[in-house]
């Protein structure tokens, strides 16, 4: 067997952590910056490749990411598995019964969204061919549908990542997009695997496009009948006689990898194949929660920031980078999507608002792009500057959609504990060990740190226990109170290991005090914030990891495990 | 960058689906015959490789496992890639405050059962080096110093593994070969880096053997201290304020990443930097459960299974299995290791019988072995007669360790509600909806399959019921007896979807009835079965799926996740 040399050995280890590393740490950026996460991942890899670390230190770009050996075919190797790792989970997290369930609705949002913005590509490339940067030689017709697709598709994973993020996804209108998306991503993938046959790619079985075509459709057809069908009666029998949860990962994974071998040998690429095996294997109600977890938080966490980060060290995005052409297609792209998808809610019969929001929804194309336009590049369909473009825009529109929903359907962010809770005013260990000296120690806390009227407050939040004690069992207390002239909602917290007396019902004493100030005219605030601590510290082990933390970092880990 | 042609990467697809697979499925079936899985998976790169399908199909294997050109490396690479992680994950199982905690027994215990097969093994390996397969040209020194390293090795994941079957994990008895086996990996590790140096490899720093070992004393010191420490106190900063549990997945597997980088230009394998990260990151008291197990399960159930195969597809194990030698190793490494541990037991002041069992518990090799092996076989310190025998030996008395402590410490294995139940006497929907009615339709079922004299036993179970009620709540009812001439234990479980009557203190009807029959003599059955069904359907989520099944195979699918 040819093997790594010892050096070829260090490399591949060393820019796989580095690039997994650097993209991370962006894609964390990212998201505290309230971006997508795969903006950061995709600057992680134009950071690390030519177009940055390439001017200032060639040599080290040489190094970490040598362009010939074994390096790079075994780079190259792990992001196609990457890739194909992603679409799986991807097609896992569509459900095909809420196709159905939604019923003309979507199908109308799907057509219309589907439809005009290919017509609108379609004229767009047919008219503009050489400006809108089809490669020399490239065939016009292949061209054209490509542009086409490549402004119809849409990206389901950042799609319903959105709507998640915004409370959406379970909601009438959520199901609504996503039935759309579903359709929309199978119909582009099979428009997309024609235009891959039209290219005269010889495929592997050696037959011509016509046959590329018709395994094409018997695969997708046959994937999501009979394949789901024996899927969905394999399934229980592996989760009842393998270890758990490796059998059902381990089958999951192979059943992946078959499919996209399946597709390559078709003609059309690896992903299509690994995103119908997701989609055959995430609709069988025997798949579980946790083993669809495990897969997710793997791919999502290490192998998509690998994928997403490589496509930036390929070329120089600077150099390549056209304003005037990108400024172009993000017109051609949106308004094809945002119209033909808001115009297809209405006829569905939704009314203006939501049918606006639907419309952004479904702009947003995400990593989806960003395939198809790496496969075209590959192809020699498009060239460089309309790579980088295509990036571009799939970045841009993702970042829009969001924003734009929230906006449109006036949503208000869900308010967190975290929000609320003042760094400063965290006390691992109370002084006091009555009611009122407690509460005046939490009080100094959130003055320190401030505009509280120390004297008011704690007349305030006096007078409220004096009507009712507010331990609440569990060795909680939670005295609070409302404040006028507060700008947003206080929360502080103090531990006491000895326990506090605050009259709990189970009699008691309490060991974790919030004291919550809420601005007088906040209604909502304060109902919120109970409900939270209610719901976070319900569990035992929760309380116990509060108790043990000593820095106010220590108690957000908390937090934030617990609300993941 | 050079890439992958689309037949590279259908091969590349195709074979790792192949080996996933086949491994995945093979280690289940060693799992069922009660054998370690790592031996199944072997078998399954064996029967995939030159040994079996190479003798039946040459063609196919020079299709999918190919032996020039971009996959190989690729699959090289990746297989890196898995070891690497696999040692992460072994690392992080490593609990090094228990090895201070077991004090001097645990070092006794590892002092003796290092030296004795060292000494053992050495002694072997100077008197003859031909017969035990040195490679011609090898120095003799560095081929001694390798033998009797291997003969000193234990394999930690094997043996935490084997004391979690047998429950013996969290006891004093399963503490102390923990430790024991800790430091006996660390020290054996850091031997054969010695070793790798003086074969005279020339490491990526281009200094000589002195530095490497001074190096790797560095690297293993820095690891263990300033790192560690680095890394308690940055975790809780990473799940404060990164997405969970992404931020710390990919962190975690970065450093491991680095760690390798760093130990591959120290001119030691990369596993040896991955291990120690391990030991480091999972030494931090903000480590979670939940990403040790994400990551454990990815990796023990998708990268190790890869691995493991892919070292059967390297050789044909038949043409150099020599029994004679294997016979001879497997004695010098079971003497050495199981009388040097159980010596250094004794003296650490263990009652006989212990002694012996943490003896055998030590001397399970697994798959240290086989990667020491293989990177001697790499190096050219052995040939492939001396590796066929390392990997057997290796997986033999992996296999011989948990029967031989299980019968030496005479325990009996747990019993588990899925080995009585019987299959045919599981009524997804009851006729009856009365409880005598109930009762005489399950022992109906469990009469069919079985020698169950029906009438004696509605007698018994009635009289029992008359005696008390068993509804016991949570829509559950117990009825049972104990059954004269009965063998074993025998449950049936009926559903009735409309409940009941048992007279359950909640006042509601019971859906789930569990029929329990035990033998007269069996005093610990029935409390075992009657704990375990509280145990398992003590949640509603488990309740409810138990009432959705529709065949056996679906309800164990239900225990078997329940019971993870």
């Amino acid at each position: 067997m040819t093997g790594l040399s010892a050096h070829d050995t260090l490399v591949f280890l060393l820019s796989l952590g580095v690039l997994l590393f650097v993209a991370r740490a962006m894609g964390e950026a990212a998201r505290r910056l309230s971006q997508p996460v795969v903006l950061g991942e995709l600057l992680a890899g134009i950071c690390l490749g030519p177009t940055v670390l390439g001017r200032i230190a060639p040599h080290s770009v040489e190094f970490l990411f040598p362009s010939t050996g074994n390096v790079p075919a075994a780079l190259h190797a792990l992001t196609t598995l990457a890739v194909t790792l992603f679409l799986l989970v991807a097609g896992i997290e569509v459900d095909l019964s809420t196709v159905w369930r939604q019923g003309r609705a979507s199908m109308v949002v799907s057509f219309s969204g589907i439809i005009v913005p290919f017509t609108v590509g379609a004229a767009a490339a047919w008219l503009a061919p050489d400006f809108l940067g089809r490669h020399t030689g490239a065939d016009a017709l292949v061209f054209t549908l490509f542009f086409a697709t490549a402004m119809a598709i849409s990206a389901l994973p950042v799609i319903a990542k959105t709507l998640m993020d915004l409370n959406l996804y379970r909601t009438d209108l959520g199901m609504l997009v996503i039935a759309a998306a579903v359709f929309n991503d199978v119909a582009g993938w099979l428009v997309f695997a024609v235009v891959l046959g039209l290219m005269g790619k010889v495929a592997e079985h050696g037959g011509a496009v016509g046959w590329t075509l018709g395994l094409t459709l018997l695969f997708a057809a046959g994937t999501l009948t009979v394949f789901r069908w024996l899927v969905n009666r394999v399934l229980p029998w592996i989760q009842a006689h393998t270890s758990w949860p490796g059998g059902v990962l381990g089958f999951a994974l192979s059943l992946a990898l078959f499919g996209a071998a399946a597709a390559e040998w078709i003609g059309v690429h690896a992903i299509f194949g690994s995103f119908l095996v997701g989609v055959a294997i995430g609709d069988s109600r025997h798949l579980r929660e946790q083993t669809r977890t495990t897969i997710n938080q793997f791919v999502s966490f290490i192998f998509a920031p690998l994928f997403f980060a490589a496509i930036g060290l390929r070329l120089d995005f600077a150099a390549r980078f056209d304003p005037v052409l990108t400024l172009l297609v993000l017109v051609v792209a949106c308004v094809g999507k945002v119209l033909g998808c808001t115009a297809g809610a209405r006829l569905g019969g939704l009314p203006r608002r939501e049918a606006w929001a639907v419309g952004f929804a479904m702009n947003a194309r995400g990593a989806m792009e960003i395939i198809l336009g790496l496969l075209a590049l590959r192809a020699g369909v498009i060239d460089e500057r309309m790579f980088v473009t295509l990036v571009v825009v799939a970045i841009l529109t993702s970042m829009v959609s969001g924003p734009a929903m929230k906006s449109i359907l006036r949503l208000r962010r869900e308010r967190k504990l975290s929000d609320f809770l003042v760094g400063k005013a965290f006390i691992p260990r109370l002084v006091s060990g009555l009611r009122g000296g407690v509460i005046r120690e939490l009080i100094e806390a959130l003055a320190e740190s401030g505009t509280v009227d120390r004297a008011a407050t704690e007349r305030a939040v006096l007078a409220r226990e004096a009507l009712q004690p507010t331990g609440v069992g569990n060795r909680i207390a939670l005295p609070h109170a409302r404040v006028t002239g507060l700008e947003r909602p206080l929360v502080a917290l103090g531990v006491s290991h000895d326990g506090v007396d605050f009259d709990a019902p189970d009699g008691e004493t309490a060991q974790l005090i919030f004291l919550i100030l809420t601005p007088q005219h906040d209604d909502g605030a304060q109902v919120t914030i109970l409900a939270e601590i209610a719901r976070t510290f319900a569990r035992e082990e929760t309380r116990h990891a509060a108790l043990a933390a000593q820095t106010y970092t220590e108690l957000l880990a908390v937090l934030r495990a617990q609300s993941a």
